[in-house]
């Protein structure tokens, strides 16, 4: 694919079926095809887009070892597309059973690497093991990190990233609409004090008729101006994205140059 | 005082004559006795805001011993009105004379504690040494933690604050114009995702014919909600707040009591 600085990502927002993998995948690949007509190359779908949010009680039934079944859809649509396509899936770890909350990224070539939920949301406590590592993953074109849903609202997650190189971080989410100020803000904040962007793709819909996702699926700049945003209904979203305006951002205001490391650490060992 | 859960507090916005501190602080102690009359508890000002911001040859002479001089003018006026005043002015170290920019707050019992600024901006990486600690200080009915200006965009440094128990953090500021997409997002990303009132007060006008201050100083309550913004003038904004509100809103969203230290002293380490 070359190593260009302008591409076209896209968020996918839409509703689940819950516990329905078929028609949820079905759906998520119907609406991926229109962001790969409009030229879409990065492709991000939300958090269990695939089983629905609230799938709770039917968690480890769902939960899947990575690469298999829906990674490897994921690596299918990617290689027959020839697209990036990134979502947050139930995972059952292959060692020990535990169930995560994973981000899966794919790329022409297959299966790029996964991230685990680290900050994890209220009652996913229960449900969910915490992931421990914030990797990132070389595209050629771009450095791409993954954070999941609630995690837009801590900062340390996306300057790990940052410090790691990351020039996209993008959020598959199931975030409510209760809360739908934070993510006005957050979303935005984690673009502008990186200088990357942000592709933060949220499900739609009520689930079990107490849980209404706030929609808003968003493709941020560095400066972290909104480029593109959806409604509350499902929809697709794409925005050309410039990575040479990162290197560009973190030139204007260097906040990665100038982060005073020893004395930040120091202050969160106090 | 006691501890009430709701006072009002305040942001001076304001221009300087370069290096004619008489002047500034007669004109800040103006503006304050505004802010006083409208009820204000607590009050602050702008970062160097007593010499002008781009002073720069003259920073060795206008810099100040703590507590002498305009450190002794903020008790002086603290003691008066029995108020709380926090603003940033130019320190010369009594230990081995370099210059900090440093952040002094004052009460009705005098001299409270100073803070220097760590992440330096642009030039100022020439004219001053950078501080090195992040603390917090008890003002007996709220916790108060100190930034200055470019380091709003620093996420680390108002949550180290945070975990310290900070329920307010003050931002004396001389923030660009050109720069304020930053400002605006900043400020609110770091009261909502600590649950605590921001308090940025910023200068205004034109110095040297081209540094222009960005004004719009801000109150910010824990949802990141501006409460009170100034325009582009000198102009005093006064808010109430309510303290009860940092506990309430961190139960809403329980960013500190969910955040993952180890994984994140981790990541900064790699």
């Amino acid at each position: 694919m070359g190593t260009p600085d302008t591409l076209k990502a896209a968020a996918i927002q839409m509703s689940c079926i819950l516990g329905n993998k078929e028609a949820n995948l079905q759906k998520a690949e119907s609406l991926i095809l229109k962001a790969v007509k409009k030229g879409a190359k990065l492709v991000v779908v939300p958090e269990l887009f695939s089983t629905g949010y609230r799938v709770e009680e039917q968690d480890v039934a769902l939960a899947e070892v990575i690469p298999d079944e829906t990674a490897d859809w994921f690596c299918r649509i990617a290689r027959e597309h020839q697209i990036y396509l990134i979502g947050a899936i139930l995972e059952k770890s292959v060692v020990n059973g535990n169930i995560y909350d994973t981000a899966v990224a794919a790329g022409p070539e297959g299966l790029i690497g996964s991230y685990r939920k680290i900050h994890l949301w209220d009652a996913e406590n229960t449900r969910f093991t915490k992931g421990e590592d914030y990797p990132v993953f070389d595209l050629g074109f771009a450095r791409l990190g993954m954070q999941i849903c609630y995690e837009v609202g801590f900062p340390e997650g996306a300057r790990i990233l940052a410090m790691q190189g990351a020039d996209i971080v993008v959020y598959p989410s199931a975030f409510g609409k209760a809360r739908l100020y934070a993510w006005d803000i957050a979303t935005r904040a984690r673009a502008l004090e990186n200088g990357l962007y942000v592709i933060a793709s949220n499900l739609t819909g009520t689930e079990k008729e107490e849980t209404t996702f706030g929609g808003t699926s968003r493709i941020i700049n560095p400066m972290g101006t909104v480029l593109a945003e959806a409604g509350q209904d499902e929809e697709v979203i794409v925005s050309e994205i410039d990575l040479s305006f990162v290197t560009k951002q973190r030139r204007t205001i260097p906040y990665l140059r100038d982060w005073n490391k020893s004395a930040i650490i120091k202050g969160f060992l106090e």
